[in-house]
C-alpha cells in the first residue's frame, strides 16, 4: 500500500519517523479526517512533532463510490482488510460506529500497541471499562473527544482542567437533534411529529430518528460525562432515561409562560448518596446559560466546588466538527508515542455507587386539569404533604365552566415543587390521580439549572 | 520544614515516591491552592498518580497576618527564602504576580528540573519566549491555564483539542471588571465613572482600575490566546489597545437601539496577510452568544474551521475559581513528571507576521451631528466612497431644531461601514470631521462577531 507522505521537505530537526494512522470508516466524519491527514500534513507534523502518515482506510466494500475517494482521497489507500491495516499502525482512527467489528479492531490496536482515537459513544457506554483497562496494561491512549458533543473540548477539560476541582455536576444539551426539534416548537408553535419532520427533511434528524427522540445516543453521552466526571464507571444501563416523545406543543407554551424552555438534557451530578445519571426532557430557566442555546447546536454546564460555573458550546455532530475533535486527540496521542508515554489513565478511583433512577432529587412542574369548586387545593396539597413533598408555587387559571348550572366546571391547576425525591414525586402523582376532583394529570415536567 | 502529607494511608499499588511542591505567593489564589493541597490530598493524589506534598509557601514577610494561615495552612510552611524553597521543589506554583522576582524563581525552578505552574499573564505576554524555550530545553512543563480567563479552560482546548483544526479568530471577554461595568452600564443606564465606582465598592474593580479599563489586562490574555491560537509569538507590545474609557452612556443606549451590546474584546484573527492582535470595546449583535455573557464573567469565543463556532464561559477570577484552573495544571504537570515527559511544548512553528493596529479589518459604526439641510447625506457619502468604505445602512434621527428662522437644525446620522481596514477609516473620521456640514463626530465604534 503506497504511503502519502507529507509534500514538503521536513526541515532536518524535525525528520521524525512518521507515524502511521490507520482510518477505519469512511463516512463523513472519515472523510474529513482523511482529508485533513492529506491536505494540512505540515501543519499536523508540526503539532505533532512528526509526521501523521495516512496508511490506509478500512470500509466494507471498497466498490462503493464514495464522496472524496479518487480526488481528495487516493482510492489505492481504501482496504477491506481492517485487521492487516490495523496491525501496521502506530495511531487508529475508528469512525466506523456500532459495536461490532469496531470492538474488536480496537482491542486488536490495543494489543498491538497502536494507541486509538474513536468517536464511538455506543461502544464506550457499553464496553469502555475493558477497553480502557486494556488500553492502561497496554501504555497505550485511547482517547475520545469526538465521542461526546463533536466538536465541543469537554473531555479534555473534565479530565484534565478540572483534575485538582470537585465536579459536582453536569448538565448538558448533548443530542442536536432533540434540541433542534424543541427549538422548532418553541419557536414556531409546531407539535413534536412536525418538528421531527422538519428536522428529517433538513437532514437534522435520521429517517428513524429513535435514537434520538428517546434518548438513547445523549444516555450514551451522559454515561462518558458522569464517568468522567465522577471518577466511576458509568454504563449507560445505569443511566435513568426517558425521551422527548410526551413532549406536547402545549408544554412548550406553558414553559415559556412560566419563564422556562424544554431541553433534552444528559443529567451527571453527585449527591451524598451516590452519583445520579439521567436523561430526560426538563425545564430550564430562560437565565440559564442552556436556555440559550438554540438549533442543533450542544452545550455541556458544569458546576465544580472550585470553578464555579463552566459552560462548553459548539456543534455536537457533523462531519468537519467531529473530525476536528478526533485530529486533536489524534495529535495528543502522536504526542504521546513520540515521548513514549501516554495520556492521563482512565480514572474510576472513586468508584461511587451508581443511584436507582427513582433516588434522583430534583423540583417538579406539575399540570392538571381539576373540579372548579372550594376546597380543591387544600386536597391536593394535602396529598403533596402526605408524601413530603413541599410545594413552592401554585398557579390556578380558570378551565371549562360547567357544563349544565348544576355541574361543575373545571381549572387548570400549576404546581411547582421544592426538591423531591423521584420516588415521592411518583407516589404523590399516582395519589393525585387517583384524587376524586383531578380530572386529568396534564404534564410532569422536572426543572433543571436553579 | 516539615512536610504535610497526605493524611490517609497510601495503598500499596500507589506508594510512589510524593512529588514536592512549592508554592510561591500565599494571596487569595496561593491560599486557595494550598488549601486544597492540604485538604484533598487523597483525591489528587490519585488523579496525579502520586501524592502532591506542599513543602513550603514563600511570602515576603512571613510575620504578617493571613487568613487560613495558622488554620488551614500551618504556619510553619510560610518562608521568606524563596530560592531554597524552589531548589527542592519537582513541581513549583507561582502565584506571586509581577515581573520581579517572579521570572528569576522560575527561571531558577526550570533550569533546576521543576516544572512551573503558573496563574501569572503579565509575566508570560512579556517574558514568555524565553521561559518557554527554558522549559523546553529543560523538558519540563510551564503551565499557564489560570493565567487567561481564570477558571475557563481555554489554554487547554486550543492547544490541544484543536491541535488538529485551523483557528481562524478568537473574541474573547476576558476581564470580568470591565464586562461588570458595561454590563451595568447597559443594565442601568450608568455613566462609566458611577459603574466603576459601584464597581470598586462590590469589590470587582480595583482601587486603581487602570490595568482593567485601559484594557493593559485584556491586552496580556490576548496576546497569550494569539500565541496559542495561531502558533506565533505574540507579545503584548504588538496588541493594538484601547480601553473603555471613552465609552459613554449614550453609547451604551444607542448600542440597545441598534440591536448590540458594548463588550471589551480581545481579538485575534488571521488573514491572509498575518495576524491582528487587539483588544478594544465593540458592539456585539445582541444574537451572538457573546452578547449574553453578564456581570463579571467571562468567555471566549473561537472559530476554527472545522469544529466552527465554539464558546468557553465561566469565571474569569476570584481565588478559588483560579486556584481550580491552577490545580488542574498541577495535576498535568504532575502525571508527565512521573513519567519523565512533558506535555505539548510551546509551538510558534507558523511564525506569522503579526499585523500593525492600522492593518486590522472591521466593521465601524459612526454617529455624528450634521446641519439638517438637503445634500449633507451625498456629501458624507461621498467621503466615505473617497477613501473606499462601502456604507451598509444609514440611519437619520432628527436633532436640534434651527436657533433662529435663519438658521440651519441639527440632525444625528449613524452610519454602519461594511469590512474596511482600520487606517481606511480613521482617514475617513478625520475627512468627516473636517467637512463644513458635520458639527460633531459623537463616537465611532467598531462591529464584531458579525
Amino acid at each position: 500500500m503506497p504511503a502519502h507522505t507529507p509534500a514538503s521537505d521536513p526541515s532536518p530537526a524535525s525528520a521524525t519517523r512518521a507515524l502511521r494512522v490507520a482510518l477505519l470508516g469512511c463516512g463523513v466524519v472519515g472523510t474529513q479526517v482523511a482529508r485533513a491527514l492529506l491536505e494540512h500534513a505540515d501543519d499536523l507534523a508540526a503539532r505533532a512533532g512528526a509526521p501523521l502518515e495516512l496508511v490506509g482506510v478500512a470500509v466494507r466494500d471498497v466498490t462503493k463510490p464514495r464522496d472524496g475517494v479518487g480526488t481528495v482521497i487516493p482510492a489505492d489507500l481504501l482496504t477491506e482488510d481492517a485487521e492487516v491495516l490495523v496491525d501496521e499502525a502506530d495511531l487508529v482512527v475508528e469512525v466506523m460506529g456500532g459495536i461490532e467489528p469496531a470492538r474488536t479492531l480496537i482491542r486488536r490496536a490495543i494489543d498491538g500497541g497502536a494507541s486509538v482515537v474513536t468517536a464511538n459513544k455506543a461502544l464506550l457506554a457499553e464496553q469502555g471499562p475493558s477497553l480502557f483497562e486494556a488500553a492502561d496494561a497496554a501504555g497505550v491512549d485511547l482517547s475520545f473527544e469526538a465521542a461526546v458533543a463533536g466538536a465541543i473540548p469537554i473531555v479534555r477539560p473534565v479530565r484534565e482542567s478540572l483534575a485538582g476541582d470537585h465536579v459536582r455536576r453536569v448538565l448538558g444539551i448533548v443530542n442536536g437533534t432533540t434540541n433542534y426539534v424543541l427549538d422548532q416548537m418553541a419557536t414556531h408553535g409546531l407539535e413534536l411529529a412536525q418538528a421531527v419532520k422538519e428536522a428529517q427533511e433538513l437532514g437534522y434528524a435520521e429517517a428513524d430518528p429513535t435514537a434520538d427522540v428517546e434518548g438513547l445516543d445523549a444516555a450514551a453521552k451522559a454515561a462518558i460525562l458522569a464517568s468522567l466526571a465522577f471518577h466511576t464507571r458509568v454504563s449507560i444501563g445505569q443511566v435513568a432515561r426517558e425521551g422527548i416523545t410526551s413532549v406536547t406543543a402545549d408544554d412548550v407554551a406553558w414553559a415559556a409562560r412560566t419563564g422556562h424552555v424544554v431541553k433534552l438534557l444528559a443529567i451527571a451530578e453527585q449527591t451524598d448518596e451516590g452519583v445520579s445519571v439521567r436523561v430526560h426532557p426538563a425545564l430550564v430557566p430562560l437565565d440559564h446559560p442552556l436556555a440559550a442555546v438554540r438549533g442543533a447546536f450542544n452545550a455541556v454546564f458544569v458546576e465544580a466546588d472550585g470553578a464555579g460555573s463552566l459552560m462548553f458550546y459548539g456543534q455536537g455532530a457533523g462531519g468537519r466538527p467531529t473530525a476536528s475533535a478526533v485530529l486533536g486527540d489524534l495529535v495528543s496521542a502522536a504526542r504521546d508515542k513520540l515521548v513514549g508515554g501516554k495520556g492521563p489513565h482512565e480514572s474510576a478511583y472513586a468508584s461511587l455507587p451508581v443511584l436507582p433512577a427513582d433516588a434522583a432529587v430534583t423540583r417538579y412542574q406539575v399540570r392538571m386539569v381539576v373540579a372548579d369548586r372550594p376546597g380543591v387545593l387544600a386536597q391536593v396539597a394535602g396529598v403533596l404533604a402526605d408524601h413530603g413533598v413541599s410545594i413552592d408555587t401554585v398557579r390556578q387559571t380558570a378551565g371549562e365552566p360547567p357544563a349544565d348550572a348544576t355541574g361543575t366546571g373545571t381549572a387548570s391547576l400549576l404546581l411547582t415543587t421544592h426538591a423531591a425525591r423521584e420516588a415521592s414525586l411518583a407516589a404523590t402523582v399516582a395519589a393525585l390521580d387517583g384524587l376524586e376532583p383531578v380530572r386529568e394529570i396534564t404534564s410532569v415536567l422536572r426543572v433543571e439549572g436553579v
